[in-house]
This record gives C-alpha cells, structure tokens and sequence, in this order.
C-alpha cells in the first residue's frame, strides 16, 4: 500500500463502544465519573481497539534513534556522539528506558533509522535511511522522499510489533539536538512562534537558548517555500527518528492499536500524523507533560492534558511507559470493580 | 508510650543520605535531574529510611472508616449507610481501592475506626471508637480523649503494619460527608477561609455547596473556643477516620517509614500530623491532587505538587495507591541504571 492510502484508511472508532464502556463504568461502585482520567483512558482504549472486553497485550516501545544536522548550529548541550553511545547503552540494558519498561512490562525495541555512525550492537534494528539528517538551517533536512522512506519504516515497525501480538504501542526518541526540529515541527503545524515554545532541551544555558530560537526562525525562513503539507513539513524540519515515531503511530492507528505518545519529540511527530488525518487523534494517548517550557503550551493548544507530569524531559519513551499504568488502571477498574447491584450499596 | 512522646520523637532523616542519593542519581547515564520528581521520590524515600539502598516493602494501605455526625446537615451526596456498605464492598474485595491495589502489588486493611452501624465482615479489623462522631455544627465531633484514642489507634495499625515487614504505609479514608470536617480542620489548620476550599465532594449541588460551606463555618464558629492546638482542632472539627490516619503518619514517621498521602480527606489529617512536629514531612509523599476544587488551593499554600493529578475524587485510598508506581520507578532508576563511567558515554 502506498503512504497515503494507509494514511486515509485510519478508521474513525466505533462510538457505540464508547457508550457501552460509559454504561458500565458509571454502573460501578462509585460516583459517577470520581475516578476522573482512569475511566476517560478506559473508554478510550476500548473504543480505540472497538472491543468493550480489550485488554493490553504486549506492550512495546518502539524507541527510534536518528542525528541531525542541525546539531552543528550548536543547539544541544550533548555532543552527537552520544546518539550512538547512547543506542549502545540501550542495547545493553542500562538506560532509563531499559529500566522503566521493565519495571512496567513492556518490551523495548530499539531502531536505528538515522543515526550519523554504525550501531552494530546486538539487538539494535537497523533501519537506516541516512547517515543523520541535513542541517535544516541550511536547506531541507531531508528528501520528500526519505521523510516516506522513514515514515514507512515507523509504520512496518508497528505492524511487526502488532502481528507479535502487541495491543499498545509506546513511541520514544534517541536524538541529539532534536528538541529543536521538533519546536521547528511545531512552530509551522500548530502556527506558534518559535519564541513561545522554545526550551532548553537536555540543558543548554541562556547563550544557547537564544542560539536555537534563532536556528528555528532560520530553519522556517529558508525553507518557506516547501511547506506545503505535513509530509512535506516533516520532510523539510523533522528527523529520521521523528518521521519514524509519525509513521508509527499512523501505522498502529490503521491497526486500531492505541498509541502511548511520550513527550516533547514524540508530540511533534503526533501533531504531525493527526494533521495526515484526524481519524489518528482518538488512539493517541498522550503519556507525559515534558518539563521542556513549551510543551504545556502546545498541549493547552491541541486541547490535550498528558496523563503524567513529573518535570521528566529525557524522552526515549520514559514518561509514556510509567503512563501504561494508568491506562492498565482505568482497565482494571472496568474489569474488576463490583456494581451498585452486585454491592447492594444504596445510590443517592 | 504517650501520644506527645511518640510525635515529639519522630526523627529529622539524615541529610548524609540525601547527599549521596544525589551523587548517585546525578552519575547515571542521562543529562542531570532529567527524569525530575522520579529522582526526587528515589531521594526522600531512601532519606526517610536512612539507608541508600533501601526498596519498597509489603507497601499496605491503612483505609480508615468512620461516620460523621455532621451528615444530619445534608452536605454529602450520598446517605450515611452507605459508609458501612462501602466497608462490606471492601470487605469482598469489590472496591476501586481493592482493585487498584490489587494490580500496584500493595495489601489492604480496612479498619473500622468509627462507622455509625456494626461491621462485622470478614477481614475487617475492628477498633471502632464511637459510633460516629458527633454534629460538629453543634459542638465538638469528639472529645479529645476520643481523638487521642483514635491517633493512639492509627499509630498502633502503622505499627502492626511496620511490624509484619511493611515499609511504605498507604493512607486511605472512607466516611460519608467527610469532606466537611476537611474542610474545616484545613480552614483552620492552614488560616484559608472555607469558601475558598469548600468543593463538592462526591457530588453535590449548588445549594448543597452553600449548606456545606454555612455548615463548616458555623462548626468552626461553634468551636473556636476549642481550637488551641492541633489535638484539639482535629477532637473539634475532625473525624475517626481522620485522626487514625493522621496516626497512621505519626506512627509510620517515628519509624522512619515513608507514608504516600492521598487526596483531600488524607492531606487534612496529614496536615494536623505535620503541624503536631514538623519533622514528620519529610515522610509524606502526597500521592493525588483531587479533583475536588480547593485541594490545588491547599497544596500549593503547603508548596507541594502531588505525584499524580488524575481527576479523581474517590478516596479510599485510590490515588495514592497509584502513586506508589512513581516512587518505584524512582528507586529502580537510582538501583539499576548504568553510570555514564560504565556506559562510556560523554558527558555534556
């Protein structure tokens, strides 16, 4: 199937599921709706997979790792050469990410879709497109037609993980400087200012934040005239490893597999995919508040309140894999939870 | 040993541990205080205990059920036997706390502390006080020897809890209309008006919350005689329930183990524990902002941010049974991930 085609054949959830989920929720021992964003994430889950019985299989964080060269502009507090070093830590076990998933039960797959050396490290999938992505302060980041090239590989790396028997899929981001893409990404998909939504990323100081905020506008400015649609955005401002997490969460959503989208990156990439088609927005859940300034503004503009906000901004997929839990909560309680009738407790 | 005692003996935690705990976390192999409150949960948990590698054990919640006189005044939604119904539902395990227990890997008691009518359901531990509280509209809900009693209770069940291998003590409450003498003791506790935190519990109306409101400023009017220190605030304006979880912390802090704090009716009590020694907050994670209204209010005058923001106004215990997964994801970071040393990494 051709990208756009899969793109439109998202299906919109069934909404007569949805109130089946609501019937039994508010027929549980409780006041109605008292357990506030734990059944909101179980009605959405269940309507999402549209089966009133569903429940979460495998979880699996998909963790896409890419460079960019935009890093160049000095726009990260890291050097690249962590991308790698850090893909290595990953394949061995050591990384937050690692430690989180196992923690929360969900299986972690690492992919190499652009990272600027080799990461010939056991386990690592390796997807590459390209040796990192283009300075986008110069010139596109990358090829209409590597932005599909990895589009399509987020897409296959959620139907592999879908046919192994995956119900939930968890996007994370392995990328030095790739704060600043993703607030390019933002800026041109949301219409915000750059200013408005530009942070410090891993920790850059105030030098640095001024440098980057300058980068965005740039990276914008030059490439005006290739703007034109969200692919194209994504082509021109995102990353290997953000187009990955896009076609991710497009290629779950067509599956009818809900999506646990981490925080700054993983947001980007999300805008990006519902801006394909709306129909995607309803199996997003979006995991984590960054602590990154401007991911409360883009939220508040989507309309969106993350299910945690624990001042995290490391990304890899951290703060969506603890927000498993919460949509594993909101399940339990519409699965186990004795009704008023079942009770005999009397209603008011 | 006596009540004044116990509280005053309650140890400030060594800032030895502190120190390391943050040497440790800050060598791990991501950019420093990037996963936030989950390094900060690691720090105060290991601090409170006093060991660096100390880990969460038998984690139990304590949910305390009590009657409140003050229901005569029609501020509660629901009717008073539906306290002793809800007690039985724990009872069979059908609740929300027995089912979210269940999946957070934590072990529930359930202590009838002051319920209006007997409970005699298997599993229940039975140390009922009175039966229910007096009106505190027209006088003290308890005698001070009462609330010292149902503390001294709270304390003893911590302790119990402590003793079979516990080292994280869960608070929970159960009680129709207690978000009234919550209220109150804040009000008084915290010097807020109550019509700036008087919210609508498990679901009143508009002219319920004007009853609730005239209610808990008349019970504080009647009783201002009697509002001289933290005991007598909590016999006047409190609850059974309230007192035994406020000894729940007191009890739990002296032995040096941590207490996660659920929403509006818990903080009240740990608020009086608090303002009876303030060494006793080191020990307190608060685990949930309710979605009742004037508990934002409160914890930002206390300068706390809950772990969890969800929604939810159920009690029992709910929330801060959730949390528990934010303090484990902490200390599993701090105990299992690589140091940048052993991954090789850069730093920045």
């Amino acid at each position: 199937m051709e990208l756009k085609e899969i793109v439109s054949s998202v299906p919109f959830p069934d909404k007569e599921i949805e109130k089946l989920a609501w019937a039994k929720l508010d027929s549980l021992t409780k006041p109605p709706r008292s357990l506030g964003i734990l059944e909101e994430c179980a009605a959405k889950y269940v309507t999402a997979r549209g089966d009133i019985h569903a429940s979460i299989q495998k979880p699996t964080v998909l963790t896409f790792a890419g460079d960019h060269g935009v890093a160049a502009e000095g726009v990260s507090a890291f050097p690249q050469e962590v991308t790698p070093q850090m893909v290595a830590n990953f394949a061995s076990g050591g990384a937050a990410i690692n430690v989180l998933s196992e923690l929360e039960g969900v299986a972690v797959r690492i992919i190499d879709i652009g990272v600027a050396a080799d990461c010939p490290f056991p386990g690592v999938i390796q997807r590459k497109v390209a040796r990192g992505t283009a300075n986008m302060a110069k010139g596109p980041a990358m090829s209409v037609e590597e932005a599909e090239k990895a589009i399509t590989i987020g897409i296959e790396e959620a139907w592999t993980a879908i046919d192994s028997g995956s119900t939930l899929i968890i996007t994370g981001d392995m990328g030095i400087a790739n704060t600043t893409p993703s607030t390019a990404l933002y800026s041109v998909l949301l219409d915000i200012k750059p200013r408005d939504i530009t942070g410090r990323g891993t920790g850059i100081n105030d030098r640095g934040l001024i440098r980057k905020i300058i980068t965005v506008e740039e990276s914008i400015k030059i490439n005006r005239e290739r703007l034109n649609s969200p692919l194209e955005i994504m082509a021109a401002l995102g990353g290997f490893e953000i187009a990955g997490i896009c076609g991710s969460i497009i290629g779950a959503a067509m599956r009818k597999v809900p999506v646990v989208v981490d925080g700054f990156i993983s947001g980007a990439a999300a805008v990006c995919a519902i801006k394909m088609n709306r129909n995607i927005a309803p199996y997003c859940f979006f995991g984590h508040l960054s602590a990154d300034s401007g991911h409360k503004k883009i939220m508040s503009k989507l309309g969106v309140k993350p299910l945690l906000s624990l001042d995290m901004r490391l990304g890899e997929g951290t703060g969506a894999v603890l927000a498993v839990n919460i949509i594993r909560a909101g399940l339990a309680i519409m699965n186990k939870m004795a009704t008023f009738d079942e009770a005999g407790i009397s209603k008011s």
